[in-house]
């Protein structure tokens, strides 16, 4: 299962060849990562205010085509790895209604204590909403 | 006396208007705020350890005119009332070496108790430093 | 009458103080100008394609309380002047539902001539639906 | 040979968490480019003027250490394939001294002409100057 996000693009998200700034791609895709655990029962606050920390490890994106300012946007977000150390999404991000995808990522979390700065495992309350909304294949 | 601060407009910050995108201003005034705290020797980080918060409860902007992509900039920082419980600054963005001045902003930040938000005298050992630096005229 | 935008708190919006960067709120009355202008039929595109521009010339907020991460808030943009010459909003921004204010902000944006980067009367097709959903004490 | 950039973090780029947020990573590949670009005697303004567009295909990073508000970072950007289709540069963000690598990423920029959209030969004249400064078994 995936989750999908929409939202237009905002005007200071442009730059001067008159398209969407790459970053605010890299900025999206957390978006779409809070509407996906949002989706399964899970906050950020709750995490944090658990001492569970979920620093971002890796992100990439390809540029396919050009988002323009007001551009209706659908984030797609899909979850290719969900376990007790680290989330793995990847990102399609399509204008609403149409199939051609503008641009595609991924990213990694990893899960860590928040005293220590270590990794460390998700606790069960958390995993189990997770994993109750991926695939069997996911739990890698 | 008076600080300044000196940096390139980078591409990100610009929009497709084909110049500097107006937050940006308001981005860099805080920029020449840490740079004249740090002049007189106090680092956010040091007053943050120390429970003191300093959310900023104003700001304001006039654009007489737009800088642009790889401009050098030079920031003026000027306090105009570094009190125990308040700093006030207004400030000059000009091109480097230029004396027209492109925005001119004003912000006020309070200092707070961390704990308790409300608002909280900020203790000597940072109020020496802030005044011993600003002309008798601004202790309001 | 006002329009109002609804958007919730984005992750990379907050600080290092745990609430919303306060340059965040200047890139939302943005947002919010142009869904008043989305409201009375004018895009900034259809603005642009006719060679026109409108520079924000001036920005100010009041800060009273801050928003945090993933509130979910309302954004209410009131004209306070729009005439051939200049646009002025007042914005405020709130929690959902709630009455208190957040923040609450002024903007002015003049209109110019894309090629001679003077001030510029706005072409009477884009003033009548400007001036039509705003009340007769706007026109000054 | 590769450039290096050094600039502080500022307070806006912090996020809740405590450390820099993962988008101004890409946002300081940037900086990175451009100022590599210009070492060469090549601006962005200059390519756009002529007609060239060159908007990034790819971007990637690897975060593996954070940092923080007010540190003195170094960037060193490097070249690993500049031609007359394309430039790839890796990145490192290092504390200003220090070896150990805090962010490292990649980028692919293609060059474009600004009419058609399509991807188009960099002219001699900037292709001579991007090669000039990069070792020979960059040019593939």
């Amino acid at each position: 299962m995936s989750v999908k996000s929409f939202f237009r693009v905002r005007f200071y998200e442009t730059d001067e060849m008159g398209v969407v700034h790459h970053s605010n791609y890299i900025r999206w895709f957390e978006v779409g990562r809070v509407d996906f655990l949002r989706s399964v029962g899970i906050t950020l606050d709750e995490l944090m205010n658990d001492g569970i920390l979920f620093p971002i490890t890796q992100v990439s994106a390809k540029y396919l085509l050009p988002a323009k300012f007001d551009d209706e946007l659908e984030l797609e977000t899909i979850p290719v790895a969900l376990t007790k150390f680290k989330m793995e999404f990847e990102y399609k991000v399509r204008r609403k209604g149409e199939e051609k995808i503008l641009t595609e990522g991924f990213s990694q979390n990893v899960f860590t204590n928040m005293k220590t700065g270590k990794i460390s495992a998700l606790p069960e309350k958390f995993l189990s909403r997770l994993i109750q909304k991926s695939s069997e294949e996911l739990q890698k």
